[in-house]
């Protein structure tokens, strides 16, 4: 398959970016659950393109109509589908389609997997705006998960070298995830927070853009959650997040710093809190076990590379010719897709928890 | 599921470290494919417990028994089942079994998610001597690759702070990749093998353990495979890698470097080379984009936390009483699980890779 | 999950009779596959709801929008999603939902499974109008298949007793399949159809209805097509065809008339036929053996219960009140499915043919 | 795939008839479930081969051996491998293997599926002998099941036109079930018994073989229970019943019987019984609307052809010369396998239900 995953319950992503519609149907979504369409809005707005604070236009086009398994404001346990038209694509001349394959992007894997027959028009079934209907998808997980006390919440860690703060691996509550969500820019440190939209306005108007790490977590997971080797939590959470266009690193807990760490340095004791609960000092382990919650907050950190679709003239191939042409792209690009994929990020981790919960006792 | 992978072929893992055996049953392989069993047992033998030179007893009880699916030497395309039998394993007294979570390790995590039915004895399924079947199937799978010209390297690229060099992320070759297998500590630059089997020799000898990363490429996988969104091949190879226990990070390419770039530097531009091939200048995009191969070599990075069994006293807590206690770990244990790992991560690697081909046009 | 079927590629159907819209999206055909939107708006219009000749206005409000997938007249290779408006409903009146359990429908076994949330108004997700998305996907396999040469065909074998001829197992050829496709009652012999119409006549007159058996042929399948044990031609064959609502029964070749032979009877012994290929005398095996095809023409019988909608007065229960009504169902009927589940049958037995093919060296 | 079957647990079939052993792997059963081995051995003793009753030899070749997942007389929740060894098989003479197709058998189809690679002696893994292991995860999801209260029994409907009384489609008890299971000859009326072993006597003295059907039913499922369209209670169960060798047909409550009869009789009228239950006065239905349970006993019959090997000679092709020959099959065979057929219905009933019982809340 392509653009299915599957685990308990099923996401099956269509369209394409120039296409008359994009959309996702999840199967086997527990019944019986309300979801917050306001709620649910707000957060595929944190994903919609930024835009001058006043417009609103272009949020509307990304408004998903829900077509089934969506009745008096719950879910029927039936398939849900949601579809979202693509209102402003224009180009209908297919004729005249390039095939410079913009480095960085996905122009030329694709016309080689699919034999050129693919849609490529602006990034086709590869586009980045084929994390809505994947945002939708988590979106209504996150309102599953939640009523459950399960909060997830992820922040901008790394943009072009510049750091926020971490979340505190122990002590994050969901008021501090629900607070980040608010923010026009997801730090932690608004301080930090401008020195990175400077920066990113830097490279925009260089022409260029930049990458960054987004940090995502999850709190009140109970333990017990997963499975082991290739259907544990760290394996779903990786398979989903690898599904987010530009991502190119992935780490739990101390993750890659665990190669400078001593096993006295990384082993994160237990003990019986307060609360008759078994918990860890620290949290190097990022909440996860042999693939299964330990009941920690689950810690992880995405690494994204900067937006390809750079203005700058640049080297490449017209694949059709099988020559080399330079390359110029036209229009507006977002110099850095780190804002844009922080709910994304959120979205992938609910979708693989609510997959993994729904095999939990008495979670249905 | 747990323990089974599915895409195109399905690998099913099964055993525990003191059960009477483990093994792997790998329905769908294409028929007709020739199996090395001598090259299939070298393979195994890298992952093998390191011993004295003049030792080979622990060696024999590796030895994979194929109860079927293999016939005259080739694969006969209906499912092959391999058995290896646990015959180091001595305790049959189950009564006092410890209930102390190892830190680190699956023990609490494993006996919340099973209600304690799990056979913990030895880490039970959650063991690291469960690599050994997904290393059998790696093995058949490279060897279905490599007659294809595709070949699939790792190496110790750090150990608790000491790099080796990297792989060429342009130019490495089969000659290259295949000097590596035969080295007892597998690194590039010799000189920073020493260096970091001193450094674990020296955490042994401090009752303690280190972590490290290991780097894989694969070579000559042509452009055109893998699929978009949820089963592009660093979804697929991720989903695997966090099969093997202790990984806590995986990047491709440049991976969590991008965090640090602009894009007119991580944008790999395009050319078409003196074979008329399309290849590019750099490699940071690791291979891959959009979840499809682009002709370039695979790159990706693995992350494994120190071992967690180190002999120091620790804290932690008797999950069945709920009370705190010292644990002291007995017997010895490698002090570094990464160069056992690199074979573990080549079989990950090339699983996932096999998966893919047989989408491949004329693979089969 | 509940409407997805996978064996290469994907099917996931969504939607509920009374909803905005029904639909599919199939991931993973093959790109590149020409599709002819007038043949494929034919065979969908031969389930479409029968009705007096000229009115062809409830045709079109099955007339299916492609959203993706679908790029100059070809498959892309990516997700295809086809949507199907709901314009006949009109009931906005949720208040007031009936929870009288019709006999023989699903009402009240999807308000048990889904604890009442499933939208039950005309059947919703379990209402015969979901074998449009069904019929779409079959009528595209069909049509890759028919592009190598493979056929599939149907007619009414039986409605109520009144019986028409069978295909012949050895020799159908594309002509009869083809002849069958365009008459207004598919049957062989039209003087049995008309005793067929006339007693679904009676039926109606009666407030009754009557059931009947499908049976469906595929001609040209290559030999070799198939796996063993869970994924033979059958095992996909039936999952697909138990999809279809009212089917009770499903039989291959000579079916449960195998319980009154001898082996010496049932036997087709092969011979090399003036083309030198393998092929057999008698076809009781209905072109599958041990799961895989053997190149003769694939047979297979379907039975479907009277249409459980009639007028009569039926005793029932209220399942909210838990207590025995009287129940009178209104509105016009269908007495009779068979006629209308001709090409779904069709439709199922292409999408197990193409996902089978898809494994077929050289099909892609 | 081949040999997987997955809804919740992953059963995953492995062996060829001449191999070394045959077996199977059961992945996320759930954890702590007692299995009862004499009970469980019982079960499998019903399947294997019929002999002189003093004889146990070949019964102790079935014997299976628990590799993993089993521990202290309970399900560890991880995968669980049994394997049977093949003792009695004795030829390694490989290379004058027939290229005979055995009519009737799968012996054509997978050698041209497999391109001659596969195992043919004996059948290979299209042999009977890989019921065992079906027959094993039957039993085990059998235990589970009943000490939830759901039992399943399978008696011999019809051998050659002489048919045994059906199941009570409304009041069939426990007791009732168990009796046949204990049975020699399992059938209602040991008569009617008395004559179909009379006539596989004669079948067997006449070189010939005879085929039947196995009615099967499953009592306490409770409703609710499945799903629509292709992941409904009769599809997983078709799935699984094709997936028994020899099998060409399958029909639930009235099942082919529908095609006679008036909506009016079919139609199973609901009423609340002296218990508050809903329930129906008839059970046309065979006790699932909708692919979801209904409550009512669960009835199906699966129709399997004579033996396909018998002892008379009969024209064949020789598949590898490609030219006509005579076959004439050696050794003794089952003149029927409808009496072990029995207890592979039961299994993969049993299954079925409990893939489809993991879903149903508060089951685990």
């Amino acid at each position: 398959m392509a653009s299915v995953w599957n685990h308990n319950f099923n996401i099956s992503i269509f369209g394409e970016s120039h296409g008359p519609a994009i959309g996702v149907v999840i199967d086997n979504l527990p019944a019986g659950e309300y979801i917050d369409l306001n709620e649910l809005m707000h957060f595929m707005s944190r994903r919609a393109p930024k835009k001058s604070k006043t417009s609103t236009q272009r949020r509307e086009s990304d408004m998903p109509q829900i077509m089934s398994g969506f009745f008096n404001g719950k879910t029927t346990g039936t398939p849900l589908c949601a579809l979202i038209q693509n209102t402003d694509q224009h180009s209908n001349d297919y004729s005249n389609l390039s095939r410079l394959a913009r480095p960085g992007h996905a122009d030329y894997t694709g016309a080689v997997r699919y034999g050129g027959f693919n849609d490529a028009r602006g990034g086709g079934h590869f586009s980045g705006r084929l994390t809505a209907p994947l945002v939708f998808a988590g979106a209504v997980a996150g309102q599953i998960l939640s009523r459950r006390g399960i909060h997830t919440g992820a922040h901008i860690l790394e943009i072009h070298g510049i750091k926020d703060k971490s979340f505190d691996p122990i002590r994050t509550n969901r008021e501090q995830i629900m607070k980040i969500k608010t923010k026009e820019f997801p730090v932690i440190d608004d301080k930090k927070g401008d020195r990175m939209t400077e920066d990113i306005d830097k490279a925009r108007r260089c022409q260029d853009s930049v990458g960054g790490i987004v940090e995502c977590i999850a709190i009140n997971v109970p333990a017990g959650v997963g499975s082991p080797i290739f259907e544990g939590l760290e394996n779903s959470i990786a398979q989903l997040i690898f599904g987010i266009p530009a991502v190119k690193g992935l780490e739990f807990g101390a993750g890659f710093n665990c190669a400078k760490m001593l096993g006295s340095e990384n082993n994160d004791e237990f003990y019986v809190d307060e609360n008759g609960h078994v918990v860890t000092r620290t949290n190097f382990h990022g909440g996860i076990l042999g693939g299964i919650s330990s009941g920690m907050p689950i810690m992880l950190r995405v690494a994204f590379k900067p937006t390809p679709s750079i203005s700058r003239p640049q080297q490449t191939v017209d694949y059709s010719a099988m020559k080399n042409e330079t390359l110029e792209i036209k229009g507006r690009h977002d110099p850095c897709v780190v804002p844009r994929a922080v709910p994304c990020v959120e979205a992938a981790v609910n979708i693989a928890l609510l997959g993994h919960m729904l095999d939990y006792p008495n979670f249905r």
